[in-house]
C-alpha cells in the first residue's frame, strides 16, 4: 500500500528513488572523573586534529566540485576548530575539573550553541550549526564513532531527515542525491532556497517524514504539488514518471528561452534579473539568460574568515562579476550584516532582537571605515561595467542621505587620486523597512530606483520573523497590505522617471508574478534557476490586463481571496 | 564651580537634594574547593532562607504602601528562592563539584540571566532582572555583606544610578527620593515610565552622572529640560527654585480642570482616558480626571504568580475596575502576553526575535482554553459598567474573524447559562502592527473601534528595537510615515464612522498632540498624570487650526522637520 504525505513545495521537479535517513550519529557521552588530565588533553588534541585533516580534505573537495561559497562553510568549521575561546575552554575545563574530553568538549561545545543559537538563519556561515557540526565530528573521534554525512553517499537516493542543515546541504552531491524531504522548514527557509539553487525536488515541512519512512523504501518527490509518496503502486510510478517526463519536456521548453528578451503577451519589455552572492555564481546567471544582476549580496566576502576583506579584494570581486556581465547591469548591495548575521572578528552586542536591531546600513553608518573600504573598492570597480549601488536597510531619509555623503567624498577622493570612476553609477536603497515605503514618493525625489527587499518588507509589515515556525503562517507575500506597500513603492518611482525592483524571494513566485506585473514593477530579480520558468510565465501574460485586475486585488481582505483570485483568473 | 549634564527628560519637575549614589554591592566571589559538602549546601539553604525572610518584609511593606502590583514583584523574587530549577542546581553544583556555595550561586545565576537576558523589556516581572536582584541578595548573606537597596534610604536625595532596575523603582519612596538621574536608558525605559506614573522628576540617558558625580554633592535635577546641575551656585539655585514654583503652579492650574471636559480652543470634544495595570491604578485615574480607561493591560493578573488565573478571579479585577469607573467607558485589552513577556509556568519556547514572535492574540487563537476563560470573565463583568474590548497585535482579518468567533461562541454560551451579559459590548482591535494600519479600510468595516498602539507601531515600521540603545534613535514618533499610517487608520475609520483612540506613549507627548488632534484623533490614551496637563494643553489649541498644517507636516522629509515645525506652530 503507497501513502501520501503531505508538504510544502519547495524546489520544482519528480524524483523517484530509495530513501537514505539522515541521522545524527549516536554520541552517548558518560561524563567520566579522570585522574590523568595531561593525558586526556592529549587524547582531546588527537580528535580535534583528526578533524581538522578530514576537514581540509572536504574543503578541498567542495572548492574543486561545488565553488568557493560552498567551500567557505568548510573553512568556517576549520576557524572553529582553531579558536582558542573554545578549544582552550575544553583543554581548561579538563584540567581544571578533572573530566573527560568527551564530556568537557560536549558541554562547552553546548555551551557556546546556546549563545550563537539565536543568531540562526539563512546563511550558510550560521555559527551556532558551525559550532554544532564540529562539535559532533570532534566528538565522533572521541567515541571511536563513524561520523556520517552526506558528503559519503554514493549511490541514488532521496534525502529523509528531520531538517537539512547549511552544512549538510552543502555537502549534497547532486550526482546521487535525486531529492529530499523534511519534517520542518517552509518555502524560504534556508535548504529550501538551497534545493532551488541546486534544482534538486524537495518537499519540506511535513512534519513525519522521518517517522513514517524507513531506511531503503521507495519514494517519490513530488516538488511540484509538495507530495511524497511512499511505497508507490504501479500506477503510480507510472504516473509519476510521466509527471517527471512532463516536467523535463517544460524545462526544455524554458531552456529554448535562453537568448530571448522577456517580453509579455502585449509587447511590453520586463528586465528578469538574477541574485547572486558570489562571483562564482555568475556562471548560473548566464547560462539561465538573466538580463542583469539584481542583487549581488556582498556578505559572503566577509563570511568565513577572520578578519575583514580588503579593498582590494573586495575590488577583485566586484570587477569580476562586472566584468563577466559585460555590460548589462550589476546592482550591487553594500554591507548588510550584523544583528542575526554575525561576523565574529567585529565583536557585535548580542541582541534581544536581532531583525530589528544593528544591522546593515546602521551599523555601516557607524563602522565608517568599514562602509568606505567598501565604496571604494565598488567605484574603483565601476569602471569595468555597469554598475548600480545599493544601501541595505534604509529606514529613514537622514540615513540615506548621510550614506550617500560618504560615498560621494570617497568619489571625490579617488578623483584626486586619479582613479577611474564610472560617472553614471545608479545610486538607490532596498525598499524593505515600512517606513521607507510609505514614504517612498518623498526617498523617490532623492533615489535613482528602489529595490523592494520583499523577504524583510513582510516580515516588519506583518511583525512576524519568517524564521519562527509558531508564526511563519504570517509570511504572508499575498497579503493585500504587503501588496498596497508594493504599489505604494513603484507608483512613487514612476512619478519621479524612477524604476523599481525586486530581489525577494516573491520576485520568483509564480502567484505573485502576474500581480507584481500589474502593479507595474519594471525588474524581477529571483534565483537564475527561476529566470526561465518566469519568462515563460510572463510571455503568456498581457500587462494591460493584469493592471486591469489590481484596483480588485488590493480591495481585497486577505491572502487567501488574492491566491484564489489569481489561480481563477490568470 | 557648577556643571550642567544633558540627558533626556523622563519625568517632569524639579527636584533640589543632595546625591545618594545607588551602587550595586561589592560582591567579590572567589571560587574554591570544599571537601564537606553537605554543610556547604547548609551555608547555601540558610542564606536562602534569610533572603525569603526579609523578602517576605518587604513584599508586605510594598503591599501596605504601594499596591499589589508594587507587591508582586517581590512575590515574583520569592517564586525565583522556591525555583527548584534553581536552588536545586546550585545545591548539585556544590556537591558534584566540590565548589562553595558562592560560586555555584553565582554560576548558575549568571547561566539563568544569560538565558533569560534577551527577554528584558518595560515589565516589572522581568525574569531575569528578578533573578539578579535575588542572586545578590542570597550572594551578599553568603559573603556577610550589606545588600543596600533604596527601600533603605532615609533622608531626603537625589538617586544617581547607571540604570534603574525593576525592583529598584519599585522599592522608592517617594517620601525621600525627591528626583533621580541615570547613565542609560530613554523616555520609554522603564524607570522612565515608572518616574512619571510616581510622579518623581527624572533625566535619564545622561552616560555620565555616575563617573561625574559623588556621594553627597548637592544637585538640581530639572526633568521638564532635560539637565542636571551639579554644586548649583547660589544664583542657580534661586533660579531653579522659582522654576519650581512656577511648575508647582501650572500643576495647581491643572489640577482645577480635574472635573472639566477636554475642550480645545475651538470648542470641540476630545475624549482623554488613562492607561491602567490593576485596579489598584483607578484611583489615580479618577484623581487626575481622566473621563475613562483607555487601556487596561491585562497582563498583570497572569503574572508574579505561578499558574492561569481563573475566571473567577479575573471576574473580580474587571469588575472592580467597571464599578468603580462608575459608567465611564473602559477599554479591557486581552492578554498579551508571550515572546518577551514571559510567564514561567507556560513553557514558552525561547525565540529569536520575541518581538516579531509567538505572542498576544497568535498565542490567544492557539491556546484557546487561556483565552476563552478571559474572554468568559469580561463577558461577565461587561454587565457591571461601559466595556469595550479590544484585542491585540491583530496582524490580519483572518485573525481578527476568528477572535472574534470565539468570544461569540463564549457569549452564546454564557446566554444558554443565563448568566448576563451587556449586549452593547464595543469590539476593537490594537493598530500596532503596519499590516492593519495599511490595510485598516477592509478592518474599519468590521470592528468597533480602533486603539492605536504607537509604542508597537514605530518600532515594526522602523524595524528598530526600542530597548536596544544602538538603533533607539530610530524609534521617531514624529517620522511622517508613522504620521501618514495614523492619518490613514483614522480617515478609514471615520469613513465607516468608527471611533479611534491610541494608547501609546505618544498620546501624552506634548510634540504629538497638536498633530494627532489635526489629524483628527478622538481618544487620547495616556499615563493618569498626563491626562491634566495634556487638557491644558488642548484647551489652547484649536482643531481646526491643527487640521490646515496636516498636509504640510505629512508631506515632510524627516522627523526633525516635523519637531521643529510643531515647535515653532503651535
Amino acid at each position: 500500500m503507497s501513502e501520501k504525505i503531505s508538504g510544502i513545495a519547495a524546489s520544482a521537479g519528480i524524483a523517484i528513488a530509495k530513501a537514505f535517513i539522515l541521522e545524527n550519529p549516536e554520541l552517548t557521552i558518560e561524563k567520566k572523573q579522570v585522574e590523568d588530565t595531561a593525558s586526556e588533553i592529549n587524547r582531546f588534541s588527537a580528535a580535534v586534529e583528526k578533524a581538522k585533516g578530514e576537514l581540509q580534505i572536504i574543503k578541498e573537495n567542495a572548492l574543486r566540485d561545488l565553488g568557493e561559497d560552498k567551500a567557505a562553510i568548510f573553512a568556517a568549521h576549520l576557524l572553529v576548530l582553531e579558536d582558542p575561546e573554545l578549544i582552550d575552554a575544553v583543554k581548561t575545563k579538563i584540567e581544571s575539573e578533572n573530566v573527560n574530553a568527551e564530556s568537557a568538549m560536549d558541554e562547552i561545545s553546548s555551551m557556546f550553541i546556546t549563545m550563537f543559537e539565536q543568531m540562526d538563519n539563512e546563511y550558510m556561515k550560521e555559527r551556532a550549526a558551525d559550532i554544532r557540526d564540529v562539535s559532533k565530528r570532534v566528538l565522533a573521534h572521541l567515541l571511536g564513532v563513524q561520523f556520517s554525512s552526506p558528503a559519503s553517499i554514493s549511490e541514488e537516493v532521496i534525502i529523509i531527515a528531520e531538517d537539512l542543515t547549511p552544512s549538510d546541504t552543502a555537502q549534497l552531491n547532486r550526482q546521487f542525491v535525486l531529492g529530499f524531504a523534511t519534517d520542518i522548514g517552509g518555502r524560504t527557509s534556508h535548504s529550501a532556497i538551497m534545493s532551488r539553487s541546486m534544482e534538486i525536488p524537495a518537499v519540506v515541512g511535513t512534519k513525519v517524514v522521518t517517522e513514517k519512512i524507513q531506511n531503503g523504501t521507495i519514494l517519490v518527490i513530488d516538488g511540484l504539488d509538495g507530495e511524497v509518496i511512499v511505497n508507490p503502486t504501479e500506477e503510480e510510478l507510472a504516473l509519476y514518471r510521466k509527471k517527471q517526463d512532463q516536467y523535463k519536456e517544460q524545462k526544455a521548453e524554458w531552456a529554448k528561452l535562453v537568448n530571448e528578451q522577456t517580453t509579455t503577451a502585449d509587447d511590453q519589455h520586463i528586465e528578469l534579473a538574477a541574485n547572486i552572492g558570489t562571483p562564482q555564481d555568475v556562471q548560473g546567471v548566464l547560462e539561465n539568460g538573466a538580463e542583469g544582476v539584481g542583487l549581488y549580496r556582498t556578505e559572503f566576502l566577509y563570511m568565513g574568515r577572520d578578519q575583514l576583506p580588503t579593498e582590494e579584494e573586495q575590488f577583485k570581486a566586484y570587477k569580476e562579476v562586472l566584468e563577466k556581465m559585460e555590460g548589462k547591469p550589476v546592482v550591487i548591495r553594500t554591507l548588510d550584516i550584523g544583528g542575526d548575521k554575525e561576523l565574529p572578528y567585529l565583536d557585535l552586542p548580542k541582541e534581544m532582537n536581532p531583525f530589528l536591531g544593528f544591522r546593515a546600513i546602521r551599523l555601516c553608518l557607524e563602522q565608517q571605515d568599514i562602509f568606505r573600504t567598501q565604496l571604494r573598492a565598488l567605484l574603483r570597480a565601476s569602471a569595468h561595467g555597469n554598475l548600480k549601488i545599493m544601501f541595505p536597510m534604509i529606514a529613514t531619509l537622514v540615513e540615506f542621505r548621510e550614506a550617500k555623503k560618504v560615498l560621494l567624498e570617497e568619489k571625490e577622493k579617488l578623483t584626486k587620486e586619479n582613479i577611474d570612476v564610472s560617472e553614471t553609477i545608479e545610486l538607490g536603497i532596498m525598499v524593505e523597512i515600512p517606513s521607507t515605503a510609505v514614504l517612498s514618493d518623498r526617498f523617490a525625489k532623492e533615489v535613482d530606483f528602489f529595490s523592494i527587499g520583499t523577504n524583510d518588507l513582510i516580515q516588519y509589515t506583518m511583525a512576524a520573523d519568517r524564521m519562527n515556525e509558531r508564526v511563519s503562517y504570517l509570511y504572508q507575500p499575498y497579503n493585500p497590505a504587503i501588496l498596497r506597500l508594493i504599489q505604494m513603492v513603484i507608483n512613487a518611482a514612476h512619478k519621479e522617471g524612477k524604476w523599481v525592483g525586486m530581489c525577494g524571494e516573491m520576485a520568483g513566485d509564480p502567484i505573485a508574478i502576474p500581480i507584481l506585473l500589474g502593479l507595474g514593477l519594471d525588474e524581477f530579480s529571483m534565483s537564475a534557476t527561476s529566470v526561465l520558468p518566469a519568462r515563460s510565465q510572463l510571455s503568456k501574460l498581457s500587462k494591460s490586463e493584469a493592471a486591469r485586475h489590481v484596483d480588485t486585488i488590493l480591495n481585497m481582505d486577505t491572502a487567501e481571496e488574492v491566491v484564489k483570485f489569481v489561480n481563477e483568473n490568470f
